[in-house]
Parts: structure tokens; C-alpha cells; sequence
């Protein structure tokens, strides 16, 4: 009796506490009312996520948080403390407070792969589900992909910049605790190799790192007597911050002492180094360098760390700084330049009883009119180099040949062409399912092994469309039917 | 039997679930076993937090994620699991890990209540207690109160700039779900009126708003079919989106319909207007006001939504837009133009046996130069208009004497002097305790009190502190013997 007590209330607490279902914008359940009362919720509808630009002027995005988005659909429902609250508002109807009891996901969502890179305009995330389901999902479905696929597009720039070794290390500033767990799982996937974030760590398997800060030195009366506490707290880890009264004078030869008599005792640990957090960077890693050279720490390491983005790095670089690991924290775990991903998510079809119509959405903006209709995502590839050569998008039911030739066009300048032989190409489909009639049909890699796939994604882009300005614009192209379904559909809504 | 066994699977896993204790960067605790194993860890240590300028060029900040914060100091605990991870890594002392597990924070708080206005260089938060306590909670501390701070500040401009009736919109393209909720929190005490939020207006009671989207519009055959549709699901409100399609050819006289048939049947709700999320507001605005006054609907409302801030704001109403309120999405939920907010928590004092001794950092940047001891901040008055007059820091055992005359002077300048006589002023006491011997003392306020103060604490700074651009600088002055003793640790550590 009381097992039974306390397991239903420890279920229901568990939901409260687990799940997302209210984080949504409250007009996802005025307009669930209005399809519930108008008795359209069970239509069959499509939606779409889509960018309309990649953040920070780059060439492509990483998709992430696929495996957060697929536990928010796992645990939609509504509890009676969620069902009292929208009653006691007085807006809603009994008969549809009575059906958000009921409420779950029952739809097919398909989407890309965790750490793919992906373009303006195309489906990075398609559902098909009953209109009141797909409607309503919009707002989590958004501020987790967006999240999540922002910080793994700044991390992969990062990472582009200083050519590996990217620490992720911005818990203090971002925004709440989401945001630091999260964005520095996103990170890893778009290329850091480890956060200072100990959830993130913790959670998905992902290196822990960090030494000691200033205020450890400043609570001892010399910072020689700080770094050799430090060291002899660890055995296996010495990493000594050497910045708090002055690099030259005072940090770089007291670490050098405290490391040679480690040497000295025979434990010197194959992780050892210094932390550079202020000054300039590109003199004092080298001056320190050599210090720790000439003393015969050839592999001590340099950390640097202090409002580092990929620009910054990139200078640093040219001007033959000597660091081994760059510790990246506000400007990565905010993407500061650009703090938003515009993901957005459109009605593409919609069968209200005579069978699934296309669905456009126009505007004075040519950049916001929606294609319409259920397409597939075709990745195209050079055989040659296995390089990427564009995206494809066609209507769901069309065939599409990759046995025959294939001709290209921008949709936008369909003049523009390309005619590939069969020979020539391979493509992939991008969009695998995630759920089935509201079961999760897939298995989210460990963090480690998508990353590993991001990484593999983005050495199919030629440098052009790596680089971090101007670069080159990947086509993202329609076949020819989705293409003239798109015109007619601008025409007869302009000719109405 | 059954009972306590629940009982404590629940209370742990509540402990899992509720906490934030691993929300910490990795050096926290890797410096907490150097304390532990140094024997220092109990010796009491003084930390503040403050920010070094405000975000987005402002002349203020405002204080917000008080009650989240005591939220984590009160639940800080590390659970078996963490236990076992941190054994995992290979790097802790057994006798560290034991430590760790009655761990617990027993120190003393004190912060600025929630809601007041804040500026550079003065403690926000001091936090007495051991050195491994005080040290740990750094990372939580900041990410918590960077966050909302950074939020609060911005909508408490965007707010200034639209004069009132500013809604947040922004959960889509939040940083994730906590920078979705605690963010809308936090702009509810800026300043907002309302938010999208669902899960932020449950949980703190602030007004739920929304409407439609486009893709309602476009699930049905005909835009007024879809207005009527949505006006026929709500007895008490109706809000109706008009740019799906043309907004002064379609959604205007659509609309206008739609209120017209509910008057005619009497039931035309107060809560009633448009909503536009597209095109020029400025215009748009003003033809929608007319073609409504001409109806006889002066009281339907004009909502707008679409990449609005405070600039723009200002724009649109020197433009003269009929706007009755603001939606404001991404640019506020993200702080787009400044997304963190640079707080930092610094050793202040130390204990190691010999008494409170007072601690500075030195930098080579003098902005980052650290105001050493422990202190008292006083917010100064103006008598004759209740006015804010300055900040005033002294240490913590100075006598002020409110009853005499006081000189500020500004420590950057310090010929730059202000004598008040004892009439001219009153000062307050900005820092109120938040936890005694490591039990809460305060009970955090509803958000909508909170929300009160902070616009009453904006209401004493002179518009002059308040506009967007080149605010004037609020002085913030350190008393004689707080000046004299920095001077003296300046010179001191200079000349060793």
C-alpha cells in the first residue's frame, strides 16, 4: 500500500521534475484548443526545422542536441499540476483540459544525424504527426536544436582556427545552468576535446580539465609555496597558473622550480604545464616556452585562456604564439558574436481529409516564402574525393535515379547549373527516422562517437567553405518538381 | 520497510535531480583537495562578486537569480554518484572523497536584494565562510547570477526605451530550457509585463501571453476561416495574427470582420486585438490603428513581435508607431548585443590563524586591480528628492556615521570630490544577510514584488543614468581608509 503510494507519488514528481512539456510558448496551447475544438487535431500534418542563415557569416551549421530533443518527445505529458494550472487561467475548455490528460507524441520524426553539418533552407528535421502534436512540440523542438546546433557551429570555427586542442571551459558565463551542461556538450560535438563543466563531464563521458586559479595562489604568502601545494595535491596532474603577480618575473621561474623538483623526486607527471590568462599572449607564450625549454621541459604544455574566440586564435596564430591548448569560455558558450541560431519551424502539408496538400508560406521577403511539400534530403557527393559537391531536396515521392545523371540548379538563379554524370556523384539520405508512431527507433551515439562523425562531416568540405569569412555558399538545391511546385504555388496564391 | 526504502531512493534521487552541486568548473574541486590536503580548507576566507562594466554600454545593472542561487547553496551535497564518478578520474585522495561526502555549505551570505540596481566595482555578494566552501560555489554563483542579471538589465532597457507594456517572447531562441525560464524570470523583474513562457509563468506566477502563428492561418482553406476558427475557441480573448498573407489587404479586414460578428452577437472579449510580425512596424502599425479606430474598435490592442530591442523600439516610437505592446524575442532573451554579463568572484580576506587579513590581485590592467578587504557597501541619497547620489564602499568595521557630513571622492581621481552635508543625504545599506552559519535567513520575495522594486530602484536613478547611449557614470567611492589601505597593498606588493 504505501509502496504503491510512494511509487506514484515518486512517478509523478519524477515527470515534473524530468520533463519539459510546459516549456512551450503559451500560444502552442491556445492553438492546441483551437484545432482540439475545431475538431482538426487528429489531421495529419508536416513540419519542418530549417535555418535561414548559418550564425557568424560561416558556410555551414552542426546539428545538435538531437538526443535532449528525442527525451523531451519521450516524456511529453502533461501532469495534473500542469492541467490545474492551465485550468485555473480560465481560458481553456474541460473537454480539451480533459484531452492534455491524454496527451502524447504518436508521430514519425525523422531528422539528421547528431554533429552533421547542415545549410540554410533545407530540412534538418521533419514531423509528421496528428496537427495538435506537431504544432505543439514547436517550442522545445526550437530552443533545444537551437541551442545545442549554435554552440557545435562556434565550436567547429574554434576548432578550425587553432587546429585542435579547444578546451571548452565557459561554465561561469553562460546562460544559466542549461546552457553551460549543454552548450559544452555541444561544444565537444562540434570539436572541443574537453570542458572544465564537471555535469558535462560527468554525464556524457567527456575529459574533465582545469588547474587552479588566482585566489589559490593569493591564499598563500608566496606564490612558490601556492604552486608547490598545488603540485603536491596531485600526483598525477601539474598544471600551475603563473599569471597572478607577474608571467616573467615571478610565475614562469617558480613553476620551473616547483617542476624541477618534481624531476628531482622522480615525479614529474606526464601532465604538466602552465596556464597563461592575461597579457599578451603571442609574447608570453613564447617567452615562456623557451624558459620552459631551456630548462628541459620540452613537453610541458601552454594553456592559454581569456576571452579567446576563433578571430583572436587565428591572429595568434600568425603571429607564432606557442600554445599547446586553448582554453575557449564566454565568446564559445555564448557564441557572442552571433548568441542566436534562427532555426524555425514551418507547416509544410496538411491533410484535412482529402489527402496531404502542400503548404506554402509567403512573404514580402523572398529569403522567408517556404518551400512546400514533403521532401527527402539527398547529400551529394564527388566521387572523385568523396568531397561534398551540394544538398539535394526532393519531393518525398519522387524517385531519384543515383544510378542516372544529375542536373543541378540554384533555385534562386536557375540558370546556374550543374550536370553531374552518374559516375561522377554518389549521394546519401540525410534524414533518418527518430521516432516511429511515437517510439523512439533510434540509439543516441555516446558524445565521443558523434563527435568523431562531426569531425568527419566537415573534412568533407573543401576549405572554402570552412573558412571563417566570406566563404563559399554550398548550393542547397530543389529538383525539378519540388522546384515547380514551389512556382505554381506562389502563382496561384498571388492569382488567387 | 517498503516505506524507507522509497523514501530513500526518492531523496536521493530528488538530490540527483534538484542539484547543482556538479555544476561547477573541474578546477573548483581539484582546488578543494589542495586545500584539504594543506590543512586549510576550514580557515575562514572572504570572497565578493562584482562586474567590471555594465552590459551593452548601459550606466546600470540589475541584480536577479537571488533565489536560485540560495536554491543551490541550500541543496549543495554531493550524492553517492558524483562520489563515485570524481574516484573514477584517478586523480582524488580517498580522504578527499570522504571529506566530500558530508560536505556541506556553513557560511555566511550577504547580497543585494533581487531587483536592485548594481553598478562596476562594488560587491553584489560577499560570502564568508571556509576556504573550500567559499572557493567551491564560485561557477554556480556566477553562472546563476550573470544570467539573470544580464537578462534583467537588458529588459530593464528595453523596457525603459518602450515606456511600459513589454512582453517576452523569447523561449525558441534561449540558450536552452533554463536560459528559456530563468531568463523570462529575469525580464519579468527588468521589467516585462508578461511572458510566452509557460513553465516561468507557472512556476512564478507572472501573466501567460500568446496568440496564433502563421501556420494556423495557413492549416486552413481561407485566412478569415482560420480567424474565426481561433475566435470561436476563446470565449475571453481574441488576438488575431494579420501578415500571414497581406496585412492591409487580408489580415486588417479579416480581422475587422471577425470583430465585427462578435459584437454583433455581444461577446466581443476586452482582451482583443492583432498582433503584426512582419513587415514595416512603423506603418503597419498606423494604417492597423486607423483601420480599426474606423471600425469603432479604439480599444483593440496592437501587439508586435519580430527582432525587436530597445533601439529599435526608440526608432519606432520617434516614428510615431501605434503600438499597445511590445514582443520581445531573441535580441532580449539572449542580450544579443552584449551576451554575458562579466561577473567574477574574488578573494577578498583570508584567515589562516593570524587573523582577517585583507587580499588584492594586481593586474597589469588597473581596471582589473581587485579593492581588497572586507567591506560594507552604502547606497547615498539625495534628501531633497530622494535621488540616487553614488555608492559608497567602506570597510566592514568603519564607523559611518549617517549623522555627519560625508566627502566622496572619486578613488580614480581622487581630487574629484563631493561634500555633502549631513541634511543632504541618507545612506542605506545595500547588502542584506542571505545565509547565517549555512541556514537561509531570507525568504526570497514573489517575482512580482521583486519586480516592484527593481522599478522603484530604477525610478531613483536620473534619466541621465538610465538612457541607452553614453549613460552618465554613477560613482561608486571608497571610504578614506579603504582607499589608503588599497594604496598601501598596491605599493606593498610592488616593492617586496
Amino acid at each position: 500500500m504505501y509502496k504503491m503510494e510512494l511509487l506514484a507519488i515518486y512517478h509523478e514528481r519524477m515527470i515534473i521534475l524530468n520533463n519539459l512539456t510546459m516549456l512551450t510558448d503559451f500560444y502552442q496551447i491556445t492553438m492546441m484548443q483551437g484545432y482540439f475544438l475545431s475538431g482538426r487535431s487528429e489531421d495529419p500534418s508536416v513540419f519542418e526545422m530549417f535555418i535561414r542563415q548559418n550564425p557568424d557569416g560561416g558556410g555551414f551549421s552542426v546539428f545538435a542536441g538531437l538526443e535532449q530533443f528525442a527525451e523531451y518527445i519521450e516524456n511529453l505529458r502533461f501532469n495534473e499540476a500542469d492541467i490545474a494550472y492551465l485550468r485555473g487561467l480560465g481560458l481553456f475548455d474541460e473537454r480539451f483540459l480533459e484531452y492534455l490528460r491524454g496527451f502524447k507524441f504518436t508521430g514519425d520524426i525523422y531528422a539528421m544525424r547528431e554533429g552533421s553539418v547542415f545549410f540554410p533552407h533545407e530540412p534538418v528535421v521533419v514531423v509528421k504527426a496528428p496537427m495538435a502534436q506537431a504544432n505543439f512540440i514547436e517550442t522545445a523542438l526550437l530552443n533545444i536544436l537551437n541551442h545545442q546546433s549554435l554552440i557545435a557551429t562556434k565550436a567547429a570555427r574554434v576548432n578550425y582556427a587553432a587546429g585542435g586542442n579547444v578546451l571548452e571551459f565557459g561554465a561561469r558565463r553562460a546562460q544559466g545552468p542549461d546552457a553551460a551542461v549543454y552548450g559544452a556538450r555541444a561544444a565537444v560535438i562540434g570539436g572541443c576535446v574537453a570542458t572544465s563543466n564537471v555535469i558535462c563531464a560527468k554525464e556524457f563521458d567527456v575529459a574533465p580539465r582545469g588547474t587552479h586559479s588566482h585566489s589559490w595562489v593569493m591564499s598563500f604568502d608566496s606564490e612558490l609555496e601556492a604552486f608547490r601545494a598545488y603540485s603536491d595535491a596531485f600526483e598525477d596532474k601539474c598544471v600551475l597558473l603563473v599569471d597572478t603577480y607577474d608571467t616573467i618575473l615571478s610565475g614562469m621561474p617558480n613553476a620551473v622550480t616547483v617542476f624541477n623538483e618534481r624531476r628531482k623526486a622522480g615525479n614529474l607527471p606526464p601532465n604538466y604545464g602552465i596556464r597563461l590568462d592575461s597579457g599578451d599572449f603571442a609574447y608570453l607564450s613564447k617567452v615562456a616556452r623557451k624558459m620552459l625549454d631551456d630548462a628541459g621541459f620540452e613537453d610541458a604544455y601552454i594553456t592559454i585562456t581569456g576571452d579567446l574566440d576563433e578571430y583572436l586564435i587565428q591572429e595568434l596564430k600568425l603571429q607564432g604564439a606557442r600554445v599547446d591548448y586553448w582554453g575557449v569560455g564566454t565568446r564559445l558558450i555564448t557564441s557572442k558574436d552571433a548568441p542566436s541560431m534562427g532555426g524555425v519551424y514551418k507547416l509544410a502539408a496538411f491533410d484535412q481529409g482529402g489527402g496531404m496538400l502542400p503548404k506554402i508560406k509567403l512573404s514580402e521577403n523572398p529569403e522567408k516564402v517556404t518551400t512546400p511539400g514533403v521532401k527527402k534530403l539527398w547529400r551529394i557527393y564527388d566521387t572523385k574525393n568523396g568531397m561534398m559537391k551540394a544538398d539535394y531536396i526532393t519531393l518525398e515521392h519522387e524517385e531519384m535515379d543515383t544510378g542516372a545523371d544529375l542536373t543541378l540548379f540554384d533555385p534562386k538563379a536557375p540558370w546556374k547549373k550543374m550536370h553531374l554524370k552518374a559516375f561522377e556523384y554518389t549521394a546519401r539520405q540525410m534524414l533518418e527516422p527518430i521516432f516511429k508512431d511515437g517510439v523512439k527507433v533510434f540509439e543516441s551515439p555516446p558524445v565521443a562517437d558523434i563527435a568523431k562523425y562531426c569531425a568527419k562531416e566537415q573534412a568533407t568540405l573543401w576549405e572554402e567553405y570552412r573558412r571563417l569569412v566570406n566563404p563559399h555558399i554550398m548550393p542547397v538545391d530543389l529538383s525539378q518538381k519540388l522546384y515547380d511546385l514551389k512556382q505554381q504555388m506562389i502563382w496561384d496564391a498571388r492569382h488567387p
